[in-house]
């Protein structure tokens, strides 16, 4: 079967771990994966490279991308727009990669109601308690930082029922393992082999008439 | 996470392999699988055990296990009744075995409508042609016999739209680890995990009231 990358978007509680896990993927599977890059307003920090860790574009340069469609989601943080190219995603998709969103809840969704074949993939600590003790644990925070936190956690789990896949990150190889495991299993899906399907039952039927 | 068992249903062509697959999957994961013991009226051929190939049942027997409800499915083959009975796939289930019910198209859609979340899997030969050698290397069946397989290979193709996934065996040992990784993804899906969210929004939430 023609191997077509799928384009998975990856949300997750703050705190489960999402960044270092995707890290990792990345690390393990370069010829797997690609991470998308977001195009920002933001200006570049020291160290920063246009292209790598995001497209940086001027407000006007953003807002024209807006009105040609040419991304996927985009959201206004404070000063800020960001958002996620469709062309560079198109091209990796293209090319046979598995391309990855970090996005947040809301903008998950309006992708996957875009794209209906986008596989959403939530990332959760085991359980609250580790949660907690994770953000607690960073010791840069006060316990009311911490606890409207766990709010805004509790807000954005309404929308994980929508996902597709809850994984649990409890050891960060174990996890790795997980979600590779349930990105390749995707590729068996019969939604993405429809034309697999469609010709071996032609053929078979060209055979079953002797052909 | 709490891990309950998945049932699935394998389809798949004949010729495709699926007997050795499974045999081979048991094999290696005797501790995840546990194999759907069927109930049939005919009678045990030498060699075959009352409650390990079959269940053996009188036409009577069967006939009160289907009017008790007591069978997930059943259908009638020549003079015999075969059907899959509920209680020993429940109680594997609920010991967290994933159960391996294989059965036939018809069999399968039925089952799924009973029970949404049952994971159907087809397993198919790479290509047409490979199918189509492989039933004439066999050697045992002439032409007409083998078109007529063929044909019904075509008529069974028009139900794999409906199943989750399809996997190709092509090298055993490769669709064995693909169905098992299939099967252990499954169990991340969102839709199998409802509990585990519930509560951990729950806990959150009272997290973030300060609890």
């Amino acid at each position: 079967m023609a191997k077509k990358g799928i384009l998975i978007v990856v949300s997750g509680f703050s705190g489960a771990g999402k960044g270092t896990i995707m890290k990792q993927l990345l690390q393990q599977y370069p010829e797997h994966y690609a991470l998308s890059i977001s195009a920002t307003t933001r200006k570049p920090r020291t160290g920063e490279t246009d292209g790598v860790e995001y497209f940086f574009r001027t407000r006007e340069q953003f807002e024209e991308m807006i009105a040609k469609g040419e991304l996927i989601e985009y959201a206004q943080y404070v000063e800020n727009y960001y958002g996620t190219p469709q062309a560079y995603v198109n091209d990796q998709l293209a090319a046979g990669k598995d391309v990855i969103l970090e996005i947040e809840i809301q903008g998950a969704l309006k992708v996957k109601e875009k794209f209906p074949q986008t596989l959403l993939m939530f990332v959760s600590a085991p359980s609250a308690e580790e949660l907690k003790n994770r953000l607690v644990g960073r010791g840069t925070e006060d316990m009311d930082t911490i606890r409207a936190r766990l709010g805004r956690a509790v807000e954005e789990s309404q929308g994980i029922e929508n996902y597709d896949y809850i994984v649990i990150n409890d050891m960060l190889e174990k996890c790795v393992e997980e979600i590779h495991a349930i990105v390749s299993s995707e590729h068996s899906r019969v939604s993405r082999n429809i034309n697999f399907i469609q010709q071996i039952r032609e053929e078979l039927s060209g055979f079953s008439k002797g052909e």
